[in-house]
């Protein structure tokens, strides 16, 4: 796989002087419109043997292009609260916006990497991380991120004399480290698991660019055009991307349009609130809405669950367990009440409620995904998410924000992102806590007539459940997607507020006091 | 103190049951106005004995009002990365942006208690660290956050029969802890500890309410009017200032006027670029400009001082020192390339460049300051700051972005910032770059020639060099109000490139090595 960069290129210092300033020129062209357009974001990953070249290839970088622009990022040993949150936390956190680079030194492959040249993880482990750095990179891309990806190469002898000559001045030295050494010593393991690295996760559209870096002005050029080119090439792509999405978006808006005429004819004559739609048979179909719980049982019931959850609370943050929690569900469906019947038995200290609204502008220029990695807590900690990332199928898909082959990708990217919460050993609960459509009337009615609880009701919400069906229509999709044996979802039958709130607080419980016995057993 | 607050007043179930609905309308109501006008954010404080309703109260304020706006924020003992940084870096993290609230449980003043009552801290550092509470409050006050802070009292006698009360029911016991009793037993010391930070830090701005908390319906409907009146009060307050304002900026923009017309007219003959403008006598008229350095010396001193720097550089991470540098100056002083100089000896991984433009969305929300807070960076590591916080009393205040009084009090707040950075063990090293205006002109036209040089200057560029005098006279300001022994500035006379970089990497090995020094002493 190196024998290609290991063939001796070198640029004279002529060319390189020729070329550069031109090149220098073109590079910042493309940063500025990139910045101008703000449609993407752009990842550099640089990685390679050491002595390669990367410190230079950072400097170079911000030398030759605006550094305003270019965040460079390099990761040692996490922090306690890295370590407390799932791997990828700290790489989601450093993503650059849209129009932005972002300039990685091995980032997340570094892990990998180092577990397996040190023997820490069988090969088998090795390839699991990998699939790991290429989902990730694929829901980048999917997204529209442009990733390029570089592993700077020395043979083993070259590798060699650049050390030696580094040591012999005393003002280089401290250039050279041990671990360079030990690396080198053990130079064909370190070749073999790059090798396995870059099969692995060199696709068509996160690809490593292996280079030849025995020549600086050689390494520096084709680095600085290999960036140029493939910018370049994304604006294009970008834009037929773009116009694609919006023929697609007006053709569905065509479909939705017929399908709205179509369900108008068919319910002409009915009243338009009353059950005129036909009801599709979904998994909340089969949910017995009658379910009830008498206030008196209740208020013991309430008690007796706070203790129980209170006490969990407690050994939970002794093992350092955290859980997520997330609600979704029609409006008025009790959410917020049957949150704050959770919070009551918890130290705030150490849980948290996000509400999920409109994303603010730093939010909007990332992935959909960033806003809830930016809000995942410490270890120990309850993040209590009213509303979720089930966004993207739920209002995004039906409102049209997302698009068709976005809402679709999402079933997967949301499984991937659960799996490595779970994975960390988050204990990860999701309510639907569905309502009744003549329920949901029946309380927008007493919202309106209770002052304090008309801020609750908004035209929004009418407008909702004119969608009702729709609605359903995504949530039997989401149970059959995203309902995993390691995230399932709980739902609730919410007519009766009694039972609903006992169901929501007494699952949470079975499902920490689970967790905390199978954390105990290990 | 607390006396008034143990006279027994109740309230009645019958006129709370008629006075809550209204109460709730009412800050719903303020709460929606807040949001949409999302002028000043607002800081509710919740302190008080143990067992006087601090957690009841969240979770009453939470139901009462939009929880979507209302963020509670509890605090733990501090993790490692928030340990790595000054003590009010969480606190200005968590602060919440225009048009929302924050609920603060103790918060800053969590650990000044602590301290006081568990015998660690004298009187006079209890005195000392409120009065960085009351600095804190202020800086927030000035910036238009209102501040409303509660203390729940009860009696000794009181408190006793509560937790007695609590403790009877094993499925309420939970709620009574062993710290509870310990501080029960020392009611006297938390009291006196309580009624000193009372009285240091309840300002007009940031009073503290003393709130008798044994009958919860009292307790209750009082909070609840105290913040309905204050932030009505606010409203007023603010329309007024917000008048005011205006008012003064119509002066100044007037007096800028006529000077500019005096100016002009002073100038009347003189070609406009060719320092037309006598300059004014500030501490930059005294530098020799004509320093330099030969560009052979340059090299050689250039590679000692790295090595020196990347030596010292390890050293302070291994005694996790951290390190502030920032740079301003005059465009096209030389800012970027002397960072340069400085990364190309650092570790990637140890250290960041924050590039200051304009703020988000997410931080024009804040206080000024609060952008700065958010990035600083880790024990051990170097944040380097390309224009930085003094763009308030430079940029802010020549362009009139900043009114008079808020770049004339952020000389103060800068103080009180960089003391707490350096108070943490920060070393701070601040540079101001200097060319003169020839030199600026003569990089101006170099840039345009050059063609990857030419995106660094831009109209404003042009525009800002008109203002040169004015800078001039900005600099001498913050010169004399923010070069203390702590934080001192570094003037470079910045003409000669090379003279200008090794100055700069020499002055952060000297500060690091008295620091260093000064850390192995200890």
């Amino acid at each position: 796989m190196f024998s290609t960069a290991e063939l001796g290129r070198t640029i004279p210092k002529s060319e390189y002087r020729q070329r550069e300033p031109l090149l220098r020129q073109e590079l910042l062209e493309v940063q500025a419109k990139l910045f101008e357009d703000r449609e993407f974001p752009v990842i550099l990953l640089c990685a390679g043997v050491d002595g390669a070249g990367k410190g230079e290839t950072v400097n170079l970088l911000n030398g030759w292009m605006d550094p305003r622009l270019l965040a460079t990022r390099a990761y040692d040993k996490p922090s306690d609260e890295e370590r407390g949150r799932p791997e990828y936390w700290r790489f989601w956190r450093d993503l650059p916006p849209k129009g932005r680079i972002g300039l990685f030194l091995y980032a997340w492959y570094a892990s990998p990497l180092h577990g397996r040249i040190h023997g820490k993880d069988s090969a088998a482990v090795f390839d699991e991380r990998l699939a790991r750095c290429h989902a990730f990179e694929e829901a980048l891309a999917d997204d529209g991120t442009l990733i390029i990806k570089f592993w700077l190469h020395l043979s083993k002898a070259v590798q060699k004399k650049h050390f030696k000559k580094l040591e012999k001045d005393p003002l280089t030295s401290w250039r050279v480290t041990q671990q360079d050494w030990d690396h080198w010593n053990r130079y064909e393991e370190v070749e073999a698991a790059a090798e396995r690295m870059i099969q692995r996760t060199s696709t068509g559209r996160a690809p490593w660019n292996i280079v030849e870096a025995a020549d600086p002005a050689y390494r520096s050029l084709t680095i600085g055009t290999t960036i140029r080119d493939a910018i370049r090439k994304h604006f294009d792509e970008f834009a037929a991307r773009r116009k694609l999405r919006e023929e697609m978006a007006l053709q569905q808006h065509a479909t939705r349009q017929a399908e709205h005429a179509a369900e108008s004819a068919s319910v002409n004559g009915h009243a338009s609130d009353k059950g005129g739609q036909s009801t599709p048979l979904t998994v909340l179909s089969g949910l017995d809405m009658t379910l009830q719980l008498p206030k008196r049982d209740y208020r013991a019931q309430l008690k007796e669950c706070q203790a129980r959850l209170n006490h969990l609370h407690r050994e939970a943050l002794k093992q350092k367990l955290s859980t997520i929690l997330l609600f979704e569900g029609p409006d008025a469906a009790g959410k917020g009440g049957a949150i704050r019947r959770i919070t009551a038995a918890l130290d705030a200290r150490y849980y948290e409620v996000i509400p999920i609204a409109a994303p603010t502008d730093e939010e909007r220029a990332q992935h959909y995904l960033w806003r809830f990695w930016r809000h995942l807590s410490r270890a120990g900690r309850i993040t209590i998410f009213d509303r979720s990332w089930y966004g993207r199928v739920l209002v995004e898909r039906i409102e049209g924000f997302a698009a068709e082959d976005e809402w679709r990708r999402a079933y997967a990217e949301i499984n991937e992102f659960e799996e490595q919460l779970t994975e960390h050993g988050i204990v990860l609960v999701k309510y639907w806590i569905h309502i009744t459509r003549d329920e949901q009337l029946e309380r927008f009615k007493a919202r309106e007539k209770t002052p304090y609880k008309r801020w609750k009701l908004t035209g929004e919400d009418w407008r909702n459940r004119e969608k009702w069906n729709a609605y359903a229509v995504a949530v039997n999709d989401i149970i059959e997607h995203n309902s995993t044996h390691n995230a399932p979802w709980t739902i609730v039958e919410g007519n009766d507020k009694c039972y609903a709130r006992i169901k929501v607080v007494r699952t949470l419980c079975e499902q920490l006091e689970s967790a905390i016995n199978g954390s105990k057993k290990h």
